[in-house]
């Protein structure tokens, strides 16, 4: 089963990006970000303080590796050319290849946009910035344009997306399914991925390249009284009758991903459990009935803000609605109040308004939906009601 | 059993960049680098678009958080202060918190050491950089100062190193012994992680804390011909006789790490094999051997390249011998010919010269070592011999 995107989809984010940038009238552009790098050229990598860029225009392609990416970039890229230097610091700087390569293309007095003026502080890598490297060139910032088209995701993307949805539920039923009290949550994560993922090799088969994780699933740390941290870290810490647990279900598919949350509660909930539980079902309804092409996306954290103060639960707001989802853990545009960004069709977004109470603990779920002409569509798909989120003790 | 660093150590950490950065005469240090904020204020977490930030000096100390970690923060971190914003991108954007912070401080017209004019481009992240933000006050980064003082670990430090070690150890040991032919890399991979990390969390007791991932080893793909890619991604092939394998063992403790890494053969090796194998084994002793203080790490990596012209390995060169290890995959200083830092009592080492032979494939052991006054300690010891690490067929 061949799940990964088309050369022609690799084509069509060049081309976009040519359509979106021309009013800054470019000769060439350079990415840098490691994610901008595989959405316009198909070369995924693990990424170090080694630079690797990626150097296109309308008439050709090409990828600055390390020597030691070189072959991986041949058979992996859809770059025109491969230029492969030495090492990182090595005794020539990398950026200076970058400076070849663009004098080479005749640019280096041009106009160049970039994702960034020059690569990012990874690991002990210091460097030139592009504008340092090329005084007469002028360096334009494009990030804002390739976000946006990273955010608007085709069809074969959302099918991408979807079948990681899939593999994300896998890992969450098995993760409820082996969550027993007593039981650590470092143990439960790994048996519940680890089934998973073997499930997932198997059916898709050998050609499948996830270009990220396997199927997952965890608690992060947000077990019991923790989970009323949004963000805990992994714990040690076994499950216990009344515990709310925070989950997360995903998978990456040729480095497509969604994101699954749940809110579990282990034993017959409290009282206070429920009525916070009903909450948030409640909360998290309005903002997913709020989503509609044409609207900013701070209507939609607008909305579960005035909520929040109408049921007088401001003490427990801890962020935002929801952020866009596609190929990393978060992407722009974000579902908050402070940003403006008009809601589109293709465009895909985790909704997860969360209600975090202190000495108690944090309701939260999290769907990822795509924006349709109408409102959304669903992506993820597992039971959201209290009945079928309690683990039986 | 509690596998942390002590509260001293993070002031003593503190203390030495004081002393460190004496010559600029500063009034405060603001980190942004997640490892750098967890290294000065022991507050570890998830890094997002919502950036954070830790300033301090020598009279006082303040983290910048979101909102939603502001609990956490008061939980973990050593901050005297927390001052937390309530979103990313919000209404006020992030950094003018952190203004508010160094006007407070009395700073925002002083001399502010950073280890970055800013918060990275992380996930979608915009945002002014410190001089825009405080204009009149003098910025000099530190990155350089901060980076030396992480390169030289402490005997606490050190303990958590080799305490990875062990079970990265372990992991390795599962990952050897699960391998046979027709099973695939991943479900290797994947069970002796699992194995590994049960063990060492049922070893290492509740207040285990690995700040990172438990025991993991894996092949990232560098299975057959593959190998000859240093980084391969992983993949979904099943190991057939003749693979040569290339493994990773390694485990975080409270956020330190080691690297253990091995060539194995499937079934009896060819002469090829062997010979390339030797030579593999030869040229990391020849690198293993240069390491002592006083000399510059481009000394180890000249060594490494003159045997590798001796021997005529040159179209087999792929990347440099090694880089510091600590809490990050990489860091600096590097073991490469470019590299002219002194090398330190309390350094450590990956050791992990190369020899990539297409079409046959990759041989690479590594090893992480400790800088003594006499050369060096190993603190990974799995067996580097070929009788060893041949996979039964």
């Amino acid at each position: 089963m061949t799940l990964r995107l088309s050369n022609a989809e690799y084509q069509r984010h060049r081309e976009a990006l040519f359509a979106k940038a021309a009013p800054h009238n470019l000769d060439a552009f350079v990415t840098f970000i490691p994610n901008n790098v595989v959405y316009f050229s198909s070369f995924g990598f693990i990424s170090t303080e080694r630079p690797i860029a990626f150097i296109f225009n309308e008439k050709t392609s090409v990828l600055l590796v390390p020597r030691l990416e070189e072959e991986h970039a041949q058979e992996v890229s859809l770059a025109e050319k491969i230029v492969a230097y030495p090492e990182y610091p090595g005794l020539r700087h990398p950026l200076e290849f970058l400076k070849d390569i663009l004098v080479d293309l005749g640019v280096d007095k041009g106009r160049i946009g970039v994702d960034g003026d020059g690569y990012g502080r990874i690991f002990g890598y210091r460097g030139p910035s592009v504008s340092q490297l090329v005084p007469e060139a002028t360096v334009v910032n494009v990030l804002d344009e390739i976000e946006y088209l990273q955010s608007i995701n085709s069809p074969e993307e959302l099918e991408l997306i979807r079948e990681s949805a899939k593999w994300g539920n896998l890992a969450h039923a098995y993760l409820q399914e082996y969550s027993k009290v007593g039981v650590s949550e470092l143990e439960i994560s790994l048996r519940a991925s680890t089934d998973a993922t073997l499930a997932q090799i198997r059916a898709l088969g050998p050609d499948f390249r996830p270009r990220g994780d396997g199927a997952r699933a965890a608690f992060r740390g947000q077990v019991g009284k923790a989970s009323a941290n949004p963000h805990a870290l992994a714990n040690n810490a076994k499950l216990k009758p009344g515990d709310i647990l925070g989950t997360f279900g995903g998978s990456s598919i040729w480095g497509y991903g969604s994101e699954l949350e749940r809110t579990l509660i282990v034993g017959e909930p409290s009282a206070e459990q429920e009525k916070f539980f009903g909450l948030l079902v409640e909360v998290q309804d309005l903002a997913l009935n709020a989503i509609r092409p044409g609207i900013p996306t701070s209507a939609v954290d607008d909305a579960v803000n005035a909520f929040f103060k109408e049921h007088d639960l401001e003490q427990y707001w801890r962020h935002h609605t929801g952020h866009a989802k596609s190929t990393l853990i978060h992407e722009a545009p974000f579902l908050d109040s402070g940003d403006q960004t008009p809601i589109e069709v293709g465009q895909v977004f985790t909704v997860e308004p969360g209600i975090y109470v202190p000495d108690l603990g944090g309701f939260r779920h999290s769907d990822t939906v795509v924006v349709t002409e109408d409102g959304i569509d669903f992506i993820t798909y597992y039971p959201r009601d209290l009945e079928s989120l309690i683990v039986p003790v």
